[in-house]
């Protein structure tokens, strides 16, 4: 390991994530510095050869780029508040999620500041931090990306620059991060039906996994019909995921397990289908989410 | 192309799986036999090498082992029972989705009719059919399985005997399958999120596929919490999600997107923390889901 090339680097946040994020610049021969609110969690960093900042004042002048990795952007802006003015020529790199409405106020608390400032965010789990199929994406401007794309390349070899505004990273995380919670309550769900035989929830996972590889798979030609707003052609038909919904009506007694939380989805293939869009494309429900 | 030594094959309904299979048994030199309520989708299968059956009767006589891709059991059921009879000695393969209750319905017919019987999904797209890792499972008799297994790989290498019961892959498949409409709700949220700035939907999909991924990649620890009943080193926490709900309320507003459908999960969050449930992992959910 050499650091004398390396740009040092301070992580806010040592939750799974920020931890994942100071090991692997420690291993890449970046000076290290970190900081979080309670002392304990930067004991094994430090060991490691890290150093802990006491005040957030210190974890800003320590290093030319911060990355913080604090839970939410209103939390981000009370911790670094009271040192803002540290700020000034350095740059400011968030991770944390949040809506795009958060970045943007991000980016102009930093700019007031004298920071430059990238957003960005993670796509994937602590444990896969600096892989190199692992994505990164940041909004903001591109000439402090490409600055100091090398090191962000040390979380993840995947790593992509959106676009100059400062909140296309929380616009994309939020987009794409909407699949998260309603896919794994379905998980649960069909975890609930299985168990409730007596079968184990763990003998699903290679079919869900599949399932979840063919959602995937659909997803270039659902966000084409999108694009187009040519839903004619369906790949699957609303009709057919509403002629499911009779069939589906048994399950809550086969196995005492709660469906009631699809009911909004229920409603919207009903919806659909009464607007006259039963052979349309499942992707044309898109045009109900569209206030 | 051989067909002395193939299983002579009848597939009833014609859509687009049913066409796919039949031109897979085709293909691999199987005598095949096709049905469709309406005549036209026929001709092309013709047009390859399948023998068009004029009745339900002669379409069930003229294979040791016909397979059923109707619409649902309710329509397998009523397109049978008047040829009920030429099934005796016979084996049926009904490849229809549909309730684990549909299933056991349908077993029962068969077996008043002298026929073997198994009930399976394929969990892939018509495209797929004939892949070697196409996976179809299936429940019921497992002689009956074993006797046709070969036959039964040409529609998919990867098939699965999911055991004796005959109404398991059904079971299977609407565990599997509860994860598909709120995905697809949340991937068409987020394509509406991300249209409303002018940006492509598509622009979203290697991103949107890379999550489906790592949803994936989680499911094994989340099935051995629910397994163990050990909620409490989570992987991710209840808490974690429950305080994302704040920051996604701005969300309508920013693109004018109707979010509504994701409440009853959101109150299962609000439900979760109420019980206490907040370090847990989110896969403590299923307790909620579990009447």
């Amino acid at each position: 390991m050499t650091t004398d090339n390396r740009t040092p680097v301070t992580i806010l946040g040592l939750g799974s994530m920020g931890t994942a994020l100071a090991e692997a610049f420690i291993e890449a021969g970046h000076p290290t510095t970190v900081w979080n609110r309670s002392e304990g969690k930067a004991r094994p960093l430090v060991e490691k050869g890290a150093v802990r900042a006491e005040t957030i004042a210190d974890a800003l002048t320590a290093s030319p780029l911060i990355i913080s990795v604090l839970s939410t952007y209103e939390v981000t802006l009370q911790v670094l508040e009271p040192a803002g003015a540290a700020l000034a020529g350095r740059t400011l790199v968030t991770l944390n999620s949040g809506v795009p409405a958060g970045a943007r106020e991000m980016a102009a608390w930093a700019a007031a500041r004298g920071a430059l400032f990238l957003d960005g965010a993670i796509k994937n789990v602590p444990a896969a931090v600096g892989k190199a199929d692992t994505l990164l994406y940041y909004g903001g401007d591109k000439a402090v990306f490409d600055r100091h794309e090398a090191t962000l390349r040390v979380m993840g070899g995947h790593t992509v620059h959106l676009g100059a505004e400062p909140d296309l990273a929380a616009l994309y995380e939020t987009a794409v991060g909407a699949t998260l919670l309603p896919a794994l309550v379905g998980f649960f769900q069909g975890a609930a039906l299985v168990t409730a035989r007596g079968l184990t929830a763990s003998t699903m996972v290679p079919y869900a996994v599949k399932w979840l590889e063919m959602i995937g798979s659909v997803m270039p030609a659902l966000a084409e019909e999108i694009d187009s707003g040519d839903y004619s052609r369906p790949f699957s038909s609303i009709g057919v995921f509403y002629d499911g919904l009779a069939g589906e009506r048994g399950l809550d007694q086969e196995a005492n397990v709660d469906t009631s939380w699809q009911e909004p989805m229920n409603e919207l293939l009903r919806r659909a289908v009464a607007e006259g869009r039963r052979e349309q494309s499942i992707s044309a429900l898109i045009e109900l989410l569209r206030k």
